[in-house]
C-alpha cells in the first residue's frame, strides 16, 4: 500500500470497470443463490456495525476483495432480506434482472435529466413508457400524452401526495385570493390511506385541524363510506371551511381495502376537490382484467399513483403518477433559473420534468420500467401478479382451514390478514404478538403485523419476486409449529 | 415467441441474472470506450423517440439483445452525454466504478430501509459513513454521531431544503403559537442563491412577499453581504416579521461564489434563524486543506448539504447533510404508524431515517458513498478535487492570455467563468450566445451559460470523472476555433 499518483488514478477506466463490475454482479448472484441461508429479518443488535468498521475514512485505496469481504462479513449480518423468498413483511419490493439491468444503464449513463435538452431521451422515454403503462391500466386518454394528460415517475408516492397536494393548494388560493386562506383548506382521508398523506399535509402547511381522518370499519371492509366522507364535507362547509383534496386507496397497507373509488370521484367531482388515487401497492394487479374493476371511477379522479417498486419488478425507486392536467403541477413546482434556459424548454415544444417534482435534477428511471415491460410483455407480468395472487389464495385457505386460525380481513390481492383465535378476544393482541415474534425470531420467514378495528393480527405480504409455493408451505409450516409450542408451553 | 407459462417465468433467477447483468457490463464498458464519438449534447428534434418505439407495450417477451439493441440505436442518440470528457455544462456528474458498483449491491440487496429493523445494516453504515464523511471535512463534532449531531442522506439538496425548512418553520410557528403566524416568517437568500430554496419555501407555505432574495454584485464576487443581509432583516423586523431561515452557498451555479459563512452564521446566531449552508458542488472540495476554510463559521450553522453525486464520484443521487440537532427534523417529519412498529424503534436505541426525509422508503446508498471512499481513500479523493482544479486553473490562464476574451468571476474551485470581450458592451451578450451555440452544435464539448450583474457569459465546468488535461486543451482549441470562424463570417 502506498501513495498513488493522480496520472494512475482512473475511476472510470472503462477495463476496469467491466471486470469490477462483474465481480460484483458475480457476488450479487452468489448473493442470491444462498439467501435463504440468512435469517430473513436481520438478528444483529443496534450499534453492531460500529463494532466492526473504524469510525474514520481510510487514508489509502483499499481493494475490491477487501471491500467485498466486509460486505459479505459485516453488511449481510445487518440485512433484512427483502429478496429472501420467506419474505413476507410490509409489502414486497420486487427486484428483478430487468430492472436491475435498466439500474445499471441509469447509473452507467448517470444523465441529469432535468429538462429535455440535458438528456432528451431520458424525457422522452419518461413519456412513452408512461403512456404504455397507463394503456397496461387501462387508464382513460385523459390522463395520457396521446390524450389531454400526462405522466412521470416520482421517487415515491410521497412525493406524488406533496406535489398533487401544492398543485391543489395553489389552485385554491389562487381562486380564494391570497395565502391566509390555506386555513380553509381541508384534506380528507380515511383511518386506513397511508400515513404519508398526513406527513404530505402537514409539509405543504395544512394543520392537523384541518386534516381529517373518516373512520372505517369492518362493515366496510375498512374502505372509505361516501356517506361519512359526504358528511365530514358538509360539516366543514357549514363552518366556513373549504374541501380542498381527497385521497382515495385502491389496496391500503394495513389490510388491503380499496376504497370506493367512483363514488369518492362523484363526491370530488361535487365538491370541486382534487382527487387523488393512492394504488401504491394494487395499482400493479390492476394490469390484470380481473382487478382492473377496482379503478373504476378513475376517470373521475385527478391524479393517481402506483409504486412500481413494489409489485412490479422495477427496483428501488420507482413511483409512477398520472395526471389529468399536468398544467397546475408545473404553475405550483415550476421556477424558473438562468443556468437551465434554452431554446427546447422555450419553444414549448418539449417537457422539462423537473417542473413536474420535487428536486431539481432526475435519474434516468424510465429504463427500468421500460426494459421490465419489454423483457417481460404484458403477458408475463399478468402471470407475475396472477401466480403472487394464487399462492395468497392457498395461503387462505390453509388458515381458513385450521380451526385455531381465522381469516381477519377478507383478501383482495395477496396480503393475507390472519390471526390465532384466542380463547378469549382480549387475548388476542397478546398471542398474536407472541406468535409473530416466534415466526420472526425463528429467522425463517418475516411477517409484519397491523391493528384494524381494534384488532392486532399478523400480515403476510406474499408476493416477493422469487416466492414460489413451497415457500408460502413452509410458511404455514413455521406458524403452525410456533402456535403448537405456545399452545404446549 | 409465444405464451410463457408461469413455471417458467423467474425474473430474478441467479444464472440468468449473472449473465445477462455482465452483458449490460460490457455495454456500458463499450459505451465509455466509444463516449467520444458522440456528440455530447445530444443533436435530437423533440418528438425523435416516438417515431423510433412503439406506442403501446409489448404483449409477449422481447430479447435482452432487442432491448440494447435498441439503447444504442434509438436511446443513445437521445443522451446528453454527462460522462463524456468533453462535458463541461451546468456542473459535473461524476460516475465512477465504484459509485456505480455501490449502484448494483444498492439495487441488488433492494431493500428499503424506512427503519433500522427494516435492514439495520442500511441505518447503521449511513450514520458511520456520514461521520467519516463529516470528519473528512473537518466538520465540528456537533455534527457528528460521534458528538452531539447527525447526518443522513437525502436524494437532492431541494429535500434537504425542504426537511430543514420544515423544521425550522415547526419549531417557529411552536414558539410563536399558531400556524396563522407563518405568514410572519422570512426567509433570507441571495440572488445567486440556486433556485430551488426558493421552489422549497413556496412549497412549506413561504409565501413569494415573505421570500428576500438581497442583490450581489462583482464588487463581492457575487457573495452575500453581511451589511445588506442585516439591513434587510432590521427592515422586516421593524414590520413585525420574524426571521426564520438563511440560505449561505459554498459555490454558487452560476458563478461557484462563496457567501462569507463566519459573518452570516453570526448574523443568524444573532437573529435566531435557522442557518443552512448549501456546499452542494463545492463541499467535496472543502476535503482538501486548501478549501477547508470556505467552511469557516460552519459551526454557527445548523445545517449544511453537499451533493456528492456532483464531484465526489458517486453516480446520481446522492446529498450528504449533517445537523445539528436532527431532533427538530424528526420532530417536523415523524409520523407513527402501526406498520411500522417495532421494538428496536420504541426503545429508541436505534436512527429511523425516515423520520430524516420527505419519503417513507429509501435506498440504501450509503453503500456507494462507503465504496468510493473505500476504494478511494482520501489520498486519491483529494488528488481527484485537486486534478480538476489544476486543470481548470490551466483553462483560466489559456482564456486571460488570451486579448480576444476575459474571466468574467474569478475562479475559486473548477468553474471558469469567462466570455469573448465584445467590440462593443451592448454586444457582448449576443457574441457570446452565438460563439457558446456555434460550439454546442459542434457536438465537440458542452458548455452552458450563466448570467451576473447583467452580463452574459459561458461556464466551463470541469471536472467530468473521465476529463484530462488533453479534454482541456482540445476545448480552448475549439472555443478559438469558432470564435475565429465568427471573425471570419
Amino acid at each position: 500500500m502506498g501513495s498513488f499518483t493522480p496520472k494512475s488514478f482512473a475511476p472510470l477506466d472503462p477495463q476496469s470497470f467491466s471486470d469490477e463490475s462483474k465481480a460484483v454482479v458475480d457476488f450479487i448472484a452468489e448473493y442470491y443463490r444462498n439467501i435463504e441461508k440468512y435469517p430473513v429479518r436481520s438478528k444483529v443488535q443496534p450499534g453492531y456495525l460500529s463494532e466492526k468498521l473504524p469510525d474514520t475514512a481510510p487514508f489509502y485505496p483499499e481493494s475490491l476483495e477487501d471491500i467485498l469481504k466486509d460486505v459479505s462479513e459485516s453488511i449481510l449480518p445487518g440485512l433484512t432480506h427483502w429478496q429472501s423468498p420467506n419474505f413476507f413483511a410490509y409489502f414486497q419490493a420486487n427486484a428483478s434482472t430487468a430492472g436491475f439491468i435498466g439500474e445499471m444503464l441509469c447509473s452507467g449513463f448517470n444523465v441529469v435529466g432535468f429538462n429535455w435538452i440535458s438528456s432528451p431521451a431520458a424525457t422522452e422515454l419518461e413519456s412513452i413508457v408512461m403512456d404504455w403503462m397507463g394503456k397496461m391500466l387501462k387508464l382513460p386518454s385523459s390522463f395520457l400524452f396521446s390524450g389531454t394528460g400526462g405522466g412521470v415517475l416520482q421517487g415515491s408516492t410521497t412525493e406524488a401526495v406533496i406535489c398533487t397536494l401544492a398543485a391543489a393548494r395553489d389552485k385554491a388560493l389562487e381562486t380564494l385570493g391570497g395565502s391566509d386562506n390555506i386555513k380553509k383548506l381541508v384534506v380528507y382521508t380515511s383511518d386506513q390511506t397511508h400515513f404519508t398523506v398526513q406527513k404530505s399535509a402537514k409539509l405543504i402547511g395544512i394543520t392537523k385541524s384541518n386534516f381529517r381522518v373518516i373512520t372505517t370499519s369492518f362493515s366496510t371492509k375498512f374502505a372509505l363510506s361516501p356517506e361519512n366522507l359526504r358528511a365530514a364535507i358538509e360539516e366543514d362547509i357549514k363552518a366556513g371551511l373549504v374541501p380542498l383534496y381527497l385521497c382515495g386507496t385502491v389496496g391500503t397497507t394495513a389490510c388491503g381495502a380499496v376504497d370506493p373509488i367512483k363514488e369518492l370521484g362523484k363526491i370530488a367531482r361535487e365538491y370541486k376537490m382534487w382527487f387523488h388515487v393512492d394504488a401504491a401497492y394494487a395499482g400493479s394487479a390492476c394490469i390484470c382484467p380481473e382487478f382492473r374493476p377496482y379503478l373504476d371511477g378513475v376517470e373521475l379522479a385527478d391524479s393517481i399513483s402506483l409504486n412500481s417498486q413494489k409489485w412490479f419488478l422495477t427496483n428501488m425507486d420507482c413511483c409512477c403518477m398520472w395526471l389529468k392536467q399536468p398544467k397546475f403541477l408545473i404553475d405550483s413546482l415550476s421556477c424558473t433559473s438562468e443556468y437551465l434556459r434554452n431554446s427546447a424548454s422555450e419553444s414549448n415544444s418539449v417537457i422539462d420534468y423537473t417542473d413536474w417534482q420535487i428536486a431539481v435534477g432526475r435519474r434516468f428511471k424510465a429504463l427500468k420500467l421500460w426494459i421490465v415491460i419489454r423483457k417481460h410483455g404484458l403477458t408475463n407480468l399478468i402471470d407475475h401478479i396472477r401466480s403472487d395472487v394464487d399462492m395468497a389464495k392457498r395461503f387462505e385457505e390453509l388458515v381458513a382451514e385450521d380451526h385455531n386460525f381465522e381469516i381477519v380481513v377478507p383478501r383482495k390481492f395477496a396480503l393475507v390478514c390472519f390471526r390465532m383465535k384466542p380463547e378469549i378476544e382480549s387475548d388476542g393482541s397478546k398471542l398474536n404478538r407472541k406468535l409473530l415474534d416466534a415466526v420472526n425470531s425463528s429467522g425463517r420467514a418475516f411477517m409484519t403485523h397491523g391493528v384494524v378495528g381494534g384488532t392486532f393480527y399478523i400480515r403476510a405480504a406474499i408476493g416477493a419476486t422469487m416466492t414460489e409455493e413451497h415457500h408460502v408451505d413452509d410458511l404455514w409450516k413455521l406458524i403452525k409449529e410456533k402456535a403448537q409450542e405456545h399452545q404446549d408451553s
